[in-house]
């Protein structure tokens, strides 16, 4: 029986692509491949710090993966553009269906939290930003125990911190290797495939694919 | 000192878009695409599992790879196309410069080796298909440690095996977190660039960036 709900932040709650009105008003013509690319140096970064035990915060992470996608673009980062759009990450728009499903969700009794990457103060200001705080129990971020998803520190926080065995929780991501993590681990589990989703062929089926976060209302009722 | 030289296989000495011949064969048009998606995919699986300590052998990850670019372009992955791109995967050409590049190396009196993710299957077909075997003193898998470079472990087996400390071996790899993952633990690294190398933003440099294997002679000579 399902008594709380964990969601990933980067991807599932919030849309990251939403950094691109910006990129687009400073590099004109290249704000969906620097947007793109920076999404992917910021989510190798995560695995490879983690595989070689060489911690940095999701913020510098962050920084690290835009200026990769900058470079990459044969564009010389100026440090005023790479900080404003830095800033950009702490407002990053909410998925629109994600205040009405998070709402519906609360409603019917459930507990919710974030599991995120994100370091704390990142987390708090996007949350906050989007007025999603006075929905959520616990914004749970990887960063006390320095490594990333989907290594199984970054899940024992979850199931600690919600004071619940992992198969009482649903967790729910838009990110393939997350969902994988995640089902590995023992939650029950749900995809958000929204439009583009793939999954991914890590041996791991999610218990469910849905399309948008107001799915899941239906999938606990 | 350096006494030896252990080289990355897939990327470093072989070249992994050496496919593209058999890719192209099968879907017209759409090599490039394909093979590019199945050799990052290839890597992410690689961290995935490692970080989720659900090692699955490099010979098993490929075909995943393969498979997730081969439906990400709309293919149904027929079991027959798939099996022959695999065996592909075990007469890969070498880089056109690897062979003259070790034999020379070795000819100054270093020890050469193979440091690799692939299964020990795996890279005896590829080493004697390009001829290298007669070169290399040890061809190092990953497979006994079952995890994945950049862990520590993947790059302990190579000191142990060659019974030297880190600073005497120099490590060469083309693959950016690679070297970033040999320089954190130790290694004096080469970075082979190539054409279009782009260096990671992962707060390691290495000791030397270079364009072929063969500026390898002069380096340590």
């Amino acid at each position: 029986m399902i008594r709380a709900i964990a969601f990933d932040a980067y991807g599932t709650l919030f849309d990251v692509h939403s950094v691109r009105a910006l990129l687009e008003e400073i590099y004109p013509g290249r704000a969906g491949a620097i947007s793109i690319l920076w999404r992917q140096k910021q989510l190798e970064y995560t695995w490879l710090r983690a595989l070689m035990e060489r911690y940095e915060d999701f913020w510098a992470i962050t920084r690290s993966g835009l200026i990769y996608a900058l470079k990459n673009q044969g564009i010389k980062p100026r440090p005023a553009d790479v900080e404003r759009l830095m800033a950009q990450y702490l407002k990053l728009d909410p998925h629109v269906e994600a205040i009405e499903a998070l709402t519906a969700l609360k409603q019917s009794g459930l507990r919710l939290a974030i599991s995120s990457n994100g370091s704390p103060a990142m987390l708090d200001a996007v949350v906050r930003h989007a007025g999603l705080d006075t929905l959520l129990e616990a914004v749970i971020s990887v960063d006390p125990v320095r490594v990333f998803k989907p290594h199984h520190k970054a899940y024992d926080i979850v199931t600690e911190t919600l004071a619940l065995p992992a198969a009482d929780i649903l967790f729910v991501s838009s990110n393939g290797f997350d969902v994988a993590g995640a089902t590995y681990y023992g939650f029950e589990t749900a995809w958000i495939q929204r439009s583009a989703g793939q999954a991914e062929e890590l041996g791991a089926t999610p218990a469910h694919s849905i399309r948008y976060l107001t799915d899941l209302v239906t999938l606990v009722s």
